[in-house]
This record gives C-alpha cells, structure tokens and sequence, in this order.
C-alpha cells in the first residue's frame, strides 16, 4: 500500500485542507507543526484540536514536529519534517502548490547538483535575503521564474531539496484557487490566514472548515497574547544573544525597538529590514518568547493521534522507530515542552498540552 | 540646626505619617523605598508620587533606597536605609513606635554587647524564623517582652541596631492609636495596609490620606498585576536558584506551586513554612520577578525631591556624597533600574520612572 507523507501546519484545518487530504493516496501520515508554526507565531489554536480535525478529515496518523522543526525557515522545516516521515515509512509526499511542475524532475536535478547550487547562492549579494536568493538559483539553474505570489511553490521547492536522494515520490496537488467552488454551496474556500483574521465572524469560519465548531470552541490565541511576556523577557534579559539565532545586530534592533512599540506587529514592522525578513523576525521573537536555545533534535516522534489504520502502522514500524505517545517524566524534548509551557499561558482556558495527554483517536473513548 | 532622619515607604502616604513629619525636627530627610517595598511587594503608586506626598507635608528632602536596601528583611533595610540617611548628615533618627521604650539605651546596649547577642541568635533552635529568634533575644538582654501586634516597633530594634556605635539620636514618636481623633472631623487615622485594601473605596481614601487626589489619580498596582510575569518567568527560568537569596527547597516549593496556583497570594500561601515566613516568600518572589542577583550597593544617592531648605542643604554635602539627580547613559543602580522597569510593566499608564526623571520640587515648575 502507499503510504503517503503530509506536512502541514493546519492553521486551523480548512476545505483546502480537507481537499489536499482527499486527493493523497494510500494510507496518510501528517507530521504537522506543534502549537507555534513555521511562519514564527503561536497556533490559532492547540496541536491537539488541529491534530483532532485532521483525523476527522482522513489523516491516518498525526505527528508532531518538534519546536525546532516547525519554527524554521523553509528549508530546515522541509528537511526536519521529510526526515521524520521517512521515519514514519512514507513512499510518497504530497503537497499543494500553486502550479504544477515537474518537481520530481527538479529534485533528480538537485541530487546531481546540489554542491553547485549551494556554492552559487555563496555568490550572490549579501543584501538579499535567502528566499530571494533561493528563487534566484532556481532561476539559474532550472529556468524557474521568480515571479509571482506562490508561497506553496517556494515551499514545495524546499521539499524538492530535502527529498532529493531519498526514495520518495514526489506528488504535488494543484490548489484549488479562488475561482473554486464546492458543490455544497454553503462551502467557501479561505486561505488559513482569512480565516485567522476573521476569526470573530461565525458565519464566515462556518463557511470556510469543515471543523469550524471545534475551531470556534477551543481557547484561540495570537501573538498579541503573549505581547507582555514577551515584552518583560526582552527587557529583563541580561543577554538576548543568547537565545538561538539572535545575533548582535536583531538583539541591539530588539531592545531599541521593545520601549516604544505597543504590539508585536509594531515589533516586526520596527525590527525587521530587507535582510531580515519579518517571517525571520517572528521566528526569532518566538525563540525569545520560550527561551529556545540550540539544541539536538528528539530522537523519539511525538505521535497525536491516529485512526484504525493508522494504529496498525504504528505496530509495523514502533520496533525500529522509538515513538512516544504519552510523555511522562523523562522529557519527549524539553524545548517543545517548554514551548507548550509558555503555550499555556496565552490563553486562561488553555488546556494543558503536556501531562496525562494521550493521542486522540477519532471513534474511541480518549 | 537639627538634621532628622526618617525611614519610609508612604505606601500610600496618610495622616500618620503627617503625624510623623510634624514631630520631627530640624531639617528632615526621608529615605524612602522605590518601586518595592520591604515586605516585598510593588508599591501601590510610584516612588514619585510618594515623594511628591512626603513634600508636600514637610519633608525637606526625599532620596529612594536602592532595591537591595529596601527589598530586605528588617536588619538590612535599616542597615542599608541608615547607612544612606548618615552620609546625607543626619544627627537624629525619628521613627513611629507603638510604645516609647528607652531606645537610645538599648542601642547603647547594642553596641556593647552586638557581639554576644549574634552569638546567642546562633543558639537558637531552627525552627524558629529570624524574627522570633530576635524577639528572644531582646527579651534576654534587655527583658523586652515579645507579645502583641507591635510591627513598628520590631523594626525600631532593627534601627536600634543600625544605629549602635554611630553619633546618632533617636526620636522614638508614638503613633497615634485607633483612638486617635483629628481636629479636623474629616480625617480619620488608617494604616496604609487598609488603604490599599479599600483603594476602591474614594471616600476612605479621601478621609485616611491628605494626598488622596494625588494617590487616587495616580496609576495603582497589586501584586496580581505581575501574576502573569511571574509564572512566565518561574515557568521557563533553567534555574530559580541562580536568584538572590533563592535556595533549592524555595526553588523547588516555588517550582512545584507555581501550575496549581491562580494569584501570587496562593503562591506565598503554598510556599511558606514556619521556617519560610510570608513576607520572606514575598521578598523571593520579588527577586525572581525582577531577576535579582547580588550585587554591591550603588555608590550614588538618587535624589527623588527636595524643598527649598532640602536644596540648599543638597549643596552644602554635594562636595563629598555623590548625588545623583538625574539618570543618564551610565546606570544609577541596575537592579533597581531592571525593577523599575518591571514595575512600569503592571499598569499600562504606568509613566517612565527612570529617563527623564528629575527631583520633584514642590511649588517649582518640574
């Protein structure tokens, strides 16, 4: 049977989602983002609840990436999470992007040539920023165009690199755009970041998931509720430098920057510069948030849940893979928990993430 | 002329501490508490509020105890606020009591015998907190009695002991009692314990402090204000041991209370013992929130306001006490200066405490 590999971050689970989900093969193994996310902010709501509404959507089985996986840039992202879905015993990886490219081809061209491209990007001004520089080796070295708004086609690049040289079949999924429209016509498809933002208006995430009243009942959260923690670590900080990937330059930009700004937006807008993008700038306001310092990986994988299915894969592969589905005294890996910890705080009905939490199985008593 | 020094914290200025002011003598210098205050605890409004109440009833001039002096227990408060107040060329030390003991003699008493008397101190079984263990001993030395509520008096000992061996007179006033009834029908005497608690209540504010508008007006914060920092910080800190005067039990009873309690007070509840006493867990949880760490006492003398007779008095010492009046690149204290920047984070009108700031100077244009 296919088993085939998911990334995703689920931010909340919309028919997008629930459309991508449909058309992969096999049996569906998600690693997906923990409760802070790729693009350096904290879940709308908890890995549990988006864990829960992707098994609810076909997933078989759902992981979890730890903290210095899911809150990275694109290409450490693609390689931590490739990484651990091979683990998982996945053949073939799905993912959505804008246009359909042979990405296949592209990763045959990367394996060859990988120490080349890398070197070339060693040559290009230092003023741009690596996803500029990325899309420019592209450029050269495939004939890729640059040009255009295809956040999901830069990422399914970054897993062109981390598949290039491993047995994986590569399956993009052509998005479904805004000229979409579902049979049942009181479905819309939304961007995740819509629906984020129009979070307070029932009718519209109703429209937009398949999951809206477990999005719409689980505590949500933002940035903007960690704005005084944030805020008190920055300024009582003997050391900003010392947390992981803050340099010299974004700990001086930071500290300037925290006494005059009234929200972490204002933050970014003040912190960031053509070098440093804002993506990179909410990533590394996060690794000050829970105070992440570089650290080995977990060697174990966090499992959230799973479906029947799912359940008889993890019997075929728990000999050779150590997973952990209850986290106990011995820590799965600390800085995730940590992570989860400062979670937690965002939000007073926040339910604890860590203790007596046990994989959800959709069908069964929890 | 007589130079009076006096030893407050005016949280919030009342009519008691009038009271005080009016029975002092000569010239009179207030060494007050900054932003927190002896039991350890935010002070309910600003150390410039609370110097500008303390001018405006007769103080000549108002300097601030570095957060080491006055965040400490009775001993070393006295100590550090006696220390500063003998530099700034006082000749008598007036402070409030419940009883009018022959304080003069006992601290003559003290400086023979301080020896002896620490010696005895170490006798004394460990159970007992260093508060009882100082009761016993001046019941044995000087056959002072350790019954009833006499808390200015406990500290009186504290300034008996301070000022042993130095040319020091102390003015012992009698606090005006419960019993006591202004000539103005309109005042009535409460301590500044009550007033925090009915801060609510703008009629009691109004009849307990001649300064109520300016306490009113003023921004007000609790220690539940800094709740949420400090479960963050507790939270995520590697090591709470590495805080002044946090040892591993307080590390450890503070670490293990922290999930299960929802306000600082179930925090000092489930973490003090008979050993641990309340205010001494209060004293911790301060450190840890404002990340404290021992360090030398500042060399300067912040000057927080003064009259025209505190000025020139200023200008006949200034040639020999560094006096700083107003806080520039070069840090006054770093500690108080982390702690005032905490305290700012506890009520969004909070005004900036430190850039900035110069004496406040009661009838001048600031």
């Amino acid at each position: 049977m296919t088993v085939t590999g998911i990334i995703a971050e689920f931010n909340p689970f919309h028919y997008g989602h629930q459309y991508l989900l449909s058309q992969a093969k096999g049996l569906k193994i998600v690693a997906m983002s923990g409760n802070f996310v790729q693009r350096g902010e904290p879940a709308l709501v908890d890995k549990w609840v988006r864990a829960q509404m992707a098994l609810e959507n076909g997933a078989d089985l759902v992981v979890e990436l730890p903290f210095l996986v899911s809150v990275q840039s694109a290409d450490y992202f693609a390689q931590g999470a490739v990484d651990i879905l091979m683990r998982l015993g996945i053949d073939t990886l799905a993912f959505g992007t804008e246009q359909l490219f042979d990405y296949q081809k592209l990763s045959r061209l990367y394996s060859e040539q990988a120490e080349h491209m890398t070197a070339y990007l060693a040559t290009l001004p230092d003023h741009l920023s690596y996803p500029q520089k990325t899309q420019s080796m592209w450029e050269a070295f495939a004939g890729l165009s640059a040009t255009g708004d295809r956040p999901n086609h830069l990422l399914a690049l970054s897993y062109v690199k981390a598949s290039a040289g491993k047995k994986l079949q590569l399956q993009p999924i052509k998005r479904l755009g805004a000229g979409f429209h579902s049979e049942a016509k009181d479905q819309c498809l939304s961007s995740a970041t819509a629906i984020r933002k129009h979070i307070a208006d029932r009718a519209f995430v109703e429209k937009s998931s398949p999951n809206a009243a477990l999005i719409l009942r689980a505590p949500q959260v933002t940035w903007e509720h960690y704005f005084p923690l944030l805020k008190y670590h920055i300024l009582t900080a003997p050391d900003l430098t010392q947390f992981f990937q803050v340099n010299d330059e974004l700990a001086s930009r930071i500290s300037a920057a925290i006494r005059s700004v009234a929200t972490v937006d204002e933050l970014v807008e003040a912190v960031a510069t053509k070098h440093y993008t804002k993506a990179r700038v909410r990533r590394v306001l996060t690794y000050i948030l829970v105070k992440a310092v570089e650290a080995p990986l977990p060697e174990g994988i966090h499992v959230l849940g799973f479906s029947k299915k799912g359940q008889a894969h993890l019997k075929t592969i728990k000999a050779s893979v150590p997973l952990i589905s209850r986290i106990g005294a011995k820590p799965w890996d600390q800085l995730t928990q940590r992570a989860d910890t400062v979670y937690q705080l965002g939000h007073m009905d926040m339910p604890e993430q860590t203790w007596g939490r046990v994989p959800i199985r959709p069908g069964a008593m929890n």
